[in-house]
């Protein structure tokens, strides 16, 4: 194997497949990044258990050479030697060649690394996904439902199936959510499926995190994504991203969501929010970061803290309107907080049905996002 | 006690004297920041059993009113919430009120804390020093004495007096040393020290380390100093900083730098630093990041590593010029790369003695900075 490669495009495509590489790994294979020279350009591939990168660079793009292949062939190299040398070479093409003992020697510039590369045939091959059932979504669209969901996965094992994201398609509407039983963040979004393909999956948490930060953020991307029993796959140009699903049932959460209110707040988020962030410094501290939030007279809403050892708190709010029955209800500040910067509106409104019973935040300006929160009982 | 503050004012002096408060400490009441209120201003206190940084807030500065002083008087405030506090208060101006029962009340804007004090009378006094005798500093020149040594302190307690750097003043000059045993940074500076006044003394480096990032790095800011037996004080605008002095006899350095060389090596610092850190990229999965230096025919410097399980690295780099005998050495990368950072001139002159003998790194361009490095014993 040998070819010259632009450094600039080599370096960001080990960037993106990294990702995908754990630094611990019980396959010890998978600690490598694969290289694969073709006729075509160099593929990149970086995978653990539960993902599978690949970052494709074509010989040419917008007619600029990228890489010139003077030998096809493939190689695995440690990931992360191979992304500090390729990042610190002194000039802006590389050479790589292989020898049949997997020997790589990487050239640039008056620098030269030989290093120990390892058969790609003992590298796992990548799931083969049925191309027939896809459908796509911008690249913006898919990484908003990503943030307004992701936050709100369970971060302990304890249930597995709620470290997903739950995805739903029926009717050319995707329905997302998350829960980690304290909490719940849902997303809609409306997509064109051809063939009226419906899912019913569910998408780690961690999958999703990482698939935005690859991800051009624009609309003009494209992702198409393809589902099969046990894995996802989204491609992107020169990109593709593969993810295991999870196994299980998720619960029924549409019955978790209040359809009635008796109390109606709408607040401006921003000042809201920092008033909250205030009230929970002290109550970091304690256990459970608890806020005590009470409606008053002249639309005012007031946030307490208490934490015995340290003091107390008190923040007074002017709320845009309050409509209904008073209410004083305890909950997380974080996970209010959490809430109102996943709906990102200037105004949301926060429906209550009672001291004990979950909470629901959404916003007029947008009204395919719903946050809901249980709250914390201690009046 | 009662004030009104300004908010961004009152939050720098934090963040200056919060750098002096450890996060754990025996004595209980230093987990605070002691604030005192008189009618010439506010003053926050900050201290650990090294270091005390005690800034001043005056009422008034450039016609600005700064402080508003209703009634005088002091507490002790639990530093991390005070400062976490006072950072996300809504309003600009803030009002700290004290009462009898140390219960402090903090309100700006609709937010109020109350927070529980500790009885200032409690907190220890700040070291006394003799004010007789003192020299001055422009804050830059300060600020580079310190970035060109300290890296070179020890960060081992084996021999504590090596994790301070020694100042010796004599005869209108400063000479300031670090060494760890294995590496020795030395900088010069000429001072107007009035009444022929004499010091030598060590200066734990974690206190300069701190104390420089509280100054203003310009040549306006001067800085007066005092010495007693066993304090350093550091006197800037507005802020004092006291330092502990280390005890005990530093080691004679000067005996260490060799005077005479066989071989001169003149090289372009930005290119050998670069091919330093390459060459040193495999080493450091070694246990000492060993890179070996020879020189070539032709003004070439040729900088290898070789690290048996991952491979090896060969960099050549063109040397300005090589005068006197073919050297072979081995060295640190990391204290190569330290040392040519702190030199910080476009070239220098690296002077060797000898394969087993150390060497020293000066510049033409700054005749006041040496540095000098034990090889490794590889050949």
């Amino acid at each position: 194997m040998k070819f010259l490669i632009q450094k600039e495009r080599l370096s960001k495509s080990i960037q993106d497949v990294i990702k995908a590489v754990a630094s611990r790994t019980t396959i010890p294979i998978l600690i490598g990044i694969k290289i694969d020279a073709t006729d075509e350009g160099v593929a990149l591939t970086g995978s653990n258990s539960d993902i599978s990168i690949k970052s494709f660079i074509p010989k040419e793009e917008n007619d600029t050479e990228l890489v010139d292949i003077i030998e096809p062939g493939s190689i695995v190299l440690h990931a992360r030697f191979f992304s500090e040398i390729v990042r610190k070479l002194p000039d802006s093409i590389i050479e790589i060649t292989v020898d049949d003992q997997f020997k790589t020697i990487i050239r640039s510039g008056n620098a030269e690394f030989v290093i120990h590369g390892l058969d790609a045939e003992e590298y796992p091959r990548l799931p083969i996904i049925d191309s027939e059932n896809s459908f796509t979504l911008p690249a913006d669209l898919l990484i908003t439902l990503v943030k307004q969901t992701v936050f709100a996965v369970s971060q302990s094992e304890t249930r597995p199936i709620l470290t997903g994201i739950h995805w739903v398609f029926e009717n050319n509407e995707l329905i997302a959510v998350a829960t980690d039983s304290h909490r719940l963040a849902l997303k809609k979004a409306t997509l064109q499926i051809a063939n009226n393909l419906a899912y019913n999956i569910v998408i780690p948490g961690k999958s999703l995190s990482e698939l935005i930060k690859i991800l051009e953020d624009n609309n003009q991307t494209v992702v198409e994504i393809f589902v099969t029993t046990n894995q996802i796959l989204f491609k992107a140009k020169n990109i593709l991203f593969y993810s295991r699903l999870l196994e299980g049932k998720y619960p029924n959460t549409a019955k978790l969501i209040p359809t009635d209110n008796k109390t109606k707040v709408k607040i401006n988020t921003k000042e809201f929010l920092q008033a909250v962030d205030r009230a929970s410094l002290l109550a970091r501290e304690g256990k459970n970061n608890v806020v005590k939030f009470t409606t008053m007279e002249q639309n005012m809403i007031e946030i307490t803290s208490y934490t015995p050892e340290i003091g107390k708190v008190v923040e007074k709010v002017k709320s845009l309107s309050i409509e209904g029955e008073e209410i004083k209800i305890s909950f997380s500040a974080k996970y209010m907080i959490d809430a109102l910067r996943a709906i990102d509106g200037s105004e949301a409104t926060i429906y209550f049905t009672g001291t004990m019973r979950p909470f629901v935040i959404k916003t007029d300006q947008d009204e395919t996002i719903l946050q809901l929160i249980l709250p914390v009982r201690t009046f």
